[in-house]
């Protein structure tokens, strides 16, 4: 069975928001067999509105509206479906009873046109709303589906876990099964050169790679009949997948790396502490995501200033004199520095030009150092980014990340 | 000129990111005379994806594309578009050079089938790309106009301001000019009542309200054939909006908190240090965003461990013992002793707890202290948090960040 999600709103062609109800509904119906192919968003009006669930009726089996259930003129989804599908809308006294129940429960007064979100189209099923007052509903018309549900997200997830999975999974025959392999350190292009017969012998499982900033993912998809049999069918894929890839790969669960390095450390019981200069402290905001990481990472010193480098972490002021507060040097002796003074068993520090301004010819914006230093030993990373701040400060956080999980893995 | 927005990728419709590139493109076009219409979102399927860009070209003046332009073989949006339009590709020799020196600069190898991307149909204006592979392009065919560019936000939208904004800026006739004041320490009931009259008597320019995590904000739009008359519009509006609201406004250019009072700092010459417990250098993160920061933003200690706030802020461990290390009086002694051991003109501390874990009854999740440290004086703030662990981080670091902008005002 195949979908597709329209979203009824104005707020999201004024871009006021993201569409995240596609995104959340688009990740769970592959599990109960069906295959989102489009999304569409139109605004609060009648005939464009009509136009769209035409157009989705006729290119899918089964359309997922989110939105314009709400009590006001222009919330309109329900007698538009109604009208294309030739269906009354019909007093549902069960829901007008939980929506005066509602506002007596949150002690306001009902209005008047609140009583509008009572009425449903004739013969559906109805999706009851336990934490607002629109209620929603599947419609099964002329081999096609239509489910209406409201557009707040706290309204809308609960609705479609309580009802619209079991619905779907009910009738599924087959399903989608997929698993997400992350990597960093490697390319998309390069990445793809490593298992071009993989992709292209692709018929189940598929294969689809994407690039995100400073990472590569591959999506392995097995269309199957029970998330066992997609499993099975994964298995040798990413089997063969890692023996090229190798260390590359940093998760087979679809983790961000701050979480997977986080989880690393607090497993092996390995402290940490850090030295931040144009990262800022990102790698610190990061790793301190992750809930209980308290027991391993000890500290982080944001050290901006050169005088900071100096009192903070030790860092000998010849050698900035000498090669600068961006330097190989500099950065092994602040990851040495943050080390020896917190006690931990890794330090790790980054010192770099983010840009805009700051660079020279010698030393451009994008030039980055990060340093490893653990027992008596220190290993540095030499980068030349491009891209603005934002970009630049982010793949250094990675790539820093990127060091301490492999330094994790080769002790 | 009404607008579509064809966004092209199966990791979309696979859930895995949001379309926050149609939120974007959406937030900026009527400011330049384009009413979005429709959003679309399609795989990487040639056949699907040409259905949907001739329904969009059936019904929209211009269509704007984001994804598909990479170098694999599922990347087939400039294949299509031009079939689509009975266009050629044709080598762009000045792209190929450009994808070539991004490869050399970068230090990494090009691999083959980027040259792909260099190629892009006949007579369109090519959009080069500064921080990727994939320039983008527009074409003008049959009074319609398609614009393709690259998926990765930090590509597509410096290529959308620099060519795309002012290529519709020199067609509009008329067009949307937007002011976005941003509120803090206000609640969005709160704002609304103080000005309903000014929002029940509206007709050009129009208000909107909106709430964000923490804040709230204000979009006034006026409809326009010029910026100056549209500025000329909103003016007044501004000037009575502001006279009520007074102090809860932070910023009148849409900027965020943490540039405002960056820009703050520099402005006037303020040096600070921080202290960060429980925002895990979040805060320094937002304040080192700032171009030109390193001026006056001295350094940032995350000081995790207990034995942290002693080592590294002159924390009594006695302090810590017998209030607790989320205590307004440790928060207190951290801010004191960061400002002096830094010797800047501000000192600023968070300690809290962010959860899930750590709470108690006494002492539950979502209690902050801030605490801000200048001459001899010192401010703490209490603050009771709902939410979870990114939640209750980012409002927190709003809050410190509007202490200092407070703080600024009132020297």
């Amino acid at each position: 069975m195949n979908a597709e999600i329209l979203a009824v709103g104005t707020e999201l062609l004024m871009g006021q928001i993201a569409n995240t109800n596609a995104q959340y509904i688009s990740g769970r119906l592959p599990e109960v067999g069906v295959n989102v192919y489009y999304h569409s968003v139109v605004g609060d009006n009648p005939k464009r509105l009509k136009d769209c669930l035409e157009i989705a009726l006729k290119r899918s089996d089964a359309v997922i509206m989110t939105g314009g259930l709400g009590p006001t003129q222009d919330d309109l989804t329900k007698e538009t479906v109604a009208e294309t599908l030739g269906k009354k809308l019909v007093l549902h006294e069960e829901s007008l009873k939980k929506i005066e129940e509602y506002f007596a429960k949150t002690n306001r007064p009902m209005a008047k046109n609140n009583i509008k979100q009572a009425y449903l189209p004739e013969g559906c099923i109805v999706i009851s709303n336990n934490n607002g007052t629109a209620p929603g509903c599947i419609i099964e018309s002329g081999g096609k589906v239509v489910i209406m549900l409201p557009g707040p997200p706290s309204e809308m997830k609960p609705m479609f876990e309580d009802t619209v999975i079991p619905y779907f999974l009910n009738k599924a025959k087959s399903m989608l099964v997929s698993k997400h392999i992350r990597m960093i350190g490697i390319g998309e292009s390069a990445m793809e050169e490593k298992i071009m017969d993989l992709i292209q012998n692709q018929t189940n499982p598929t294969i689809a790679p994407y690039a995100k900033e400073g990472e590569v993912t591959l999506r392995i998809t097995a269309n199957c009949s029970s998330r066992e049999e997609g499993e099975g069918l994964i298995a040798p894929v990413v089997d063969e997948i890692r023996k090229r890839l190798g260390n590359t790969i940093y998760s087979l669960e679809d983790k961000p790396l701050y979480a997977v390095v986080g989880e690393m450390l607090i497993e092996k019981n390995i402290t940490i502490a850090l030295a931040e200069s144009c990262t800022g402290g990102l790698i610190a905001e990061m790793l301190t995501n992750v809930p209980g990481i308290s027991r391993v990472f000890d500290r982080g010193i944001v050290s901006y200033s050169n005088q900071s480098k100096v009192e903070c972490l030790g860092v000998n002021p010849e050698t900035i004199q000498r090669f600068g507060a961006v330097s190989r040097e500099t950065a092994v002796e602040m990851a040495r520095g943050i080390k020896e003074r917190s006690g931990t068993d890794i330090g790790l520090s980054v010192t770099g030009i983010a840009g805009p301004g700051g660079g020279t010819p010698q030393k451009p914006v994008g030039l980055v150092y990060i340093a490893l230093a653990y027992g008596d030993q220190v290993e540095c990373r030499e980068l030349r980014l491009m891209g603005n701040r934002a970009k630049i400060r982010n793949i250094t956080a990675l790539n820093a990340l990127d060091m301490i999980r492999l330094h994790i893995m080769n002790q």
